[in-house]
């Protein structure tokens, strides 16, 4: 087998290479990034489905002048692999090795960092109108899925890109499939193209086209153009696209690397924004993964020959996920809300169970929330299960929607604080600082499975209004035999005159530390606050009694809930000094959670070190 | 003339009118919100656009029984009178009077707080299935502009709602027009349906069919789909709403008050989702309005006769605008962007003397953000004016997009504090909170028209990353002779043991009522921030010198300013008490600016007896 990856000059010599070795370079990619991912843990599926397209992009596009940003950016390896990373490649995902997403500190072939959806055509937008005020011709291509199609700000990017000239292309990468299975009226418009009798023969069309065409090249501007007319009044006429300015081609077979490539050659010479519609198959070439794309989405270490990884046992997303269906077995009122999250955050058997009270709304965590208030409104209990880092998005929702008509919401804010090998996009860092802020919020933060179920219950009979629960990604760490779940707002181990006022998983951490230090003749008493928001007066005035007194918060130091622990000690008078850590800059890097705890001095080590120099 | 609106029940008799009766009401309710209007100020334009809809929408729908949600709100004054609200509704947006929006807590007709713009489908769609759960067979309906329509909010909302069955209408009241001039691509596709020959051609067909009933009521759901049907080959088989799952009836005149309530009872007959297209003049009826709808979209007191209003001097907004030209008229890099607010944000004249450099992205402050960031990526500065309260939407974009890569763009957060009678959806109090969580991000609060300059100055050419400048609504309030403005992070204003520590418009009122105590022998000195994220580190030495503290915020108290202030007091080992005054619960109402600084303690008398309670 030949080794172009090693061979040749990446990404220059791409461009060069005919159609036969252009196939081959795809099977090295496909199969350095299974034996990578198989390691490393990663995206899977999607990066699978993109090889042929991330090398025809290659071919026909200048990555160090013009802008190509992947939307979300889990579908990145290829162009990472191509793009002057070829080499690190193995340190995907590992602390210090490269990013799991394009980031704009990695290389300059990445022009924008991502991880988040939907943001690929406002910012591409933003990078060619500059572009175009400098005078500098370069191209600017945005390739975004379906799934991230159906968040509003990649709607707010197609509504404001329609009036853009030239040298902008959108490259619809339609894989049926957004994380979870893609929903909504969109999705339905995409299966409709692509099955109604037309598509067939348009595709048969363009098709019968191109084998017309007898050099590679010749196939013009001109000719695309022709057989799009010859089609125009029966499909392609008029559609979504369209509508919003753009001049519609596809859909392609994303897996045609050579055909890509003139696709995306011609393109370059329409002076309008362009949409190319691209089918592609999510896990392509590796068996397990296009059986089951969402199980490799985003994954862990896995076999490459049996397909098989480690089953983990219980997280604290499945337990949310179970203790819902329980609730919602007592109460008809409950109802379960995700933005295509279904599998992450636990809800895949509520949707079978409780199939009518189950809304799954794509990529919308802004609509998931007001759609949510508007369920409320009429006595619904919604639950909605969202990662941290994406309620960000719905803030605003959060405060305008729920908050304001003090409406039961109920929000299950998964993957709170650090979230390991995804890094600086994906951290829920936040959460607990703009959820303060929310005028009414009640927010728990339970370190333990027992401690969620019983937020729960509380969020769902107890709270009025909206009310947050923050918990980690994983499984729960270590549990001390002398701690037992309270329904308290706070709960206290351990006695001495220096305490450690934590909350959530890392109390875990705070436990073990304490009980090294009680073997060295040093009294600790932990602070465990439950629900962080209010805080609880109580343990202020429990924090009060303390000589010493140490704040530990796995989330950004501005806005942390220690600001407001410190506000409340200060209005009543609290004279001593308290030492806080937490994440000082905010965004903290990729790698293993044992790295980051001990980055951010989190760690039981660490923990032991601040107390004795307190 | 007749007096309907005190002669007849409402609402539930509006249905009984004949057509003659249906339009005298109109004319009184014209009268009446123009006579209100000019009193008390408001949104007008809007709301003359509506009248006869909202006489339609209750000649056809049960207010009590039936979900009408009008999307911002600010059209919502016909609806109000008509609802229960006849008699108070010359109290409209005074202090404790009624709502400018509508208002979950004013009306049982109410059944969703509006107020920020896009979120009327999504609520519409939680209330619907609700409904559906719980076995009610109540319609709903949402009425939504055009403009809203660029909001991705609405786009998530339609995308969600296509899969529901009955019982679900969306209106899009088309004027052309958002706050600003509606663009953007949807608005041009707008366009293109009414302008081009299919429109007349239909328009005329409907309007034929619509002659040949003879009675009211006649005019079944079937006519109106045979109606459809003959021109479905025409332009109506498909459009971007069928394409999301709607079926499409318009556009229909939207001030015909009898075919428009005809329309809405067949809508009810059909069991799918539906949006009907209706056609409005912003500003209908009233003559100064209809030429300039902008002008008389929210105003203040005005004369009916002459449709003038007093002119008022510079605001913030107009400083910024002007200090923005001058910037971009030495820096080829500066840009501006608004999110249709190019009249609020004194950017019109930036729009017309720097055209390439200025953006109107529509309702679209995520994009907005998202879209500065790509200019920022390639060395252009965008500066993003939007409205305090409307930034909220973009809070991940802030973090993910600018933050997390440090790119520099600068906001210029208008209206930020207190609005006055726009009250609780548009109070900007929560921005000093979000925004200070934001990594590495820059907060300047200025507290006079040449503070915003210097602001402006530093943010474009010192400061990296992230810069938000945060001004208030309107113009200077009370400037001492004795303070000059300066570039540090803070200034000191007297001398004292009491100190007083403030930011922003507020400043003023500390600054009187350290005159007045100074002349009963009371000292104090008032530690102002100029730079209130990252706190100002020799602004807290400053304030432990002193005895006594009072920390007063124009915002929100959880998350505030006061609570990163009280930390950074702690760390150093401040042992005494702060006290702080914010708005304890994050929302206030509405009402005149003095009476809810009093309602906040924050006007000049307030402040004055807490120093003294110190």
């Amino acid at each position: 087998m030949s080794d172009l990856l090693n061979s040749i000059k990446l990404p220059a010599e791409i461009a060069n290479l005919n159609e036969k070795e252009k196939i081959e370079l795809c099977c090295e990619l496909r199969k350095r990034i299974i034996e990578t991912v198989s390691e490393n843990g990663g995206h899977l599926a999607s990066n699978l489905g993109v090889i042929e397209l991330t090398v025809a992009i290659l071919s026909a596009f200048d990555p160090k002048k013009d802008s190509i940003i992947f939307d979300v950016g889990h579908q990145a390896y290829a162009y990472k692999i191509l793009t002057g990373r070829n080499k690190k490649f193995s340190t995907l995902r590992t602390y210090k090795g490269i990013s799991g997403f394009p980031s704009r500190d990695e290389s300059i072939c990445d022009p924008f960092t991502t991880g988040h959806s939907s943001t690929s055509i406002s910012s591409a937008l933003g990078i060619s109108v500059a572009n175009e005020l400098k005078r500098d011709n370069a191209y600017t291509v945005a390739v975004i899925g379906d799934g991230s199609l159906t968040g509003g700000l990649a709607f707010e990017g197609l509504n404001n890109a329609g009036r853009l000239k030239k040298n902008f292309i959108v490259i619809l990468n339609d894989n049926e499939m957004a994380i979870s299975k893609n929903v909504g009226s969109l999705a339905t418009y995409l299966g409709y193209f692509r099955t109604r009798p037309g598509y067939i023969k348009a595709k048969k069309s363009i098709e019968t086209n191109m084998e017309k065409i007898p050099l590679v090249g010749k196939f013009t501007a001109n000719l695309i153009r022709k057989v799009k007319d010859g089609i125009k009044e029966d499909i392609y006429s008029k559609n979504i696209f369209t509508d919003l300015g753009f001049e519609y081609y596809g859909p392609f077979d994303g897996h045609d690397v050579e055909k890509l490539t003139e696709t995306l050659k011609n393109a370059k010479k329409i002076e309008k924004p362009i949409l190319i519609h691209v089918r592609t198959v999510k896990g392509k070439g590796f068996e397990y993964a296009e059986k089951n794309p969402n199980i490799f989405h985003g994954i862990g270490r896995f076999d490459i020959n049996s397909g098989e990884f480690k089953k983990s046992g219980d997280n604290f997303s499945s337990v949310f996920g179970k203790k819902l269906i329980d609730l919602a077995d007592k109460n008809t009122e409950i109802c379960a809300v995700t933005a295509a999250m279904c599998e992450g955050t636990g809800l895949v058997e509520f949707s079978q169970k409780h199939a009518k009270r189950f809304f799954d709304v794509g990529i919308a965590e802004e609509h998931a929330v007001t759609f949510s208030a508007g369920l409320a409104s009429k006595g619904m209990i919604p639950f909605f299960a969202v990662y941290s880092t994406f309620l960000q998005r719905a803030y605003d929702n959060l405060i305008h929607d729920v908050a304001l008509q003090n409406l039961k919401v109920v929000i299950g804010v998964d993957r709170a604080g650090l979230v390991g090998e995804d890094g600086k996009t994906h951290h829920g860092m936040f959460d607990a600082a703009y959820l303060k802020s929310v005028p009414g919020a009640a927010v728990y933060s339970p370190s333990y499975f027992d401690e969620l179920e019983i937020a729960m219950e509380r969020a769902a009979f107890e709270d009025k209004g909206l009310v947050a629960i923050r918990y980690p990604r994983g499984g729960e760490m270590y549990k001390p035999s002398y701690f037992k779940a309270s329904r308290e707002d706070y709960d206290t181990v351990g006695e001495g005159n220096i305490a450690i006022v934590t909350y959530g998983r890392i109390f875990s951490g705070c436990a073990k530390a304490m009980e090294a230090l009680k073997s060295e003749g040093i009294n600790v008493k932990i602070i465990k606050l439950n629900k962080i928001t209010p805080i609880p007066s109580k343990a202020v005035d429990e924090a009060l009694k303390a000589e010493k007194f140490l704040f530990i918060e796995e989330g950004t130091k501005n806005g942390s809930v220690a600001e407001s622990f410190a506000m409340e000690l200060i209005s009543k008078g609290y004279g001593g000094k308290m030492h806080i850590t937490a994440a000082e800059k905010g965004f903290v890097p990729h790698g293993s959670m044992q790295e980051l705890l001990k980055e951010l001095k989190m760690d039981e080590e660490s923990i032991i070190e601040t107390v004795k120099n307190l």
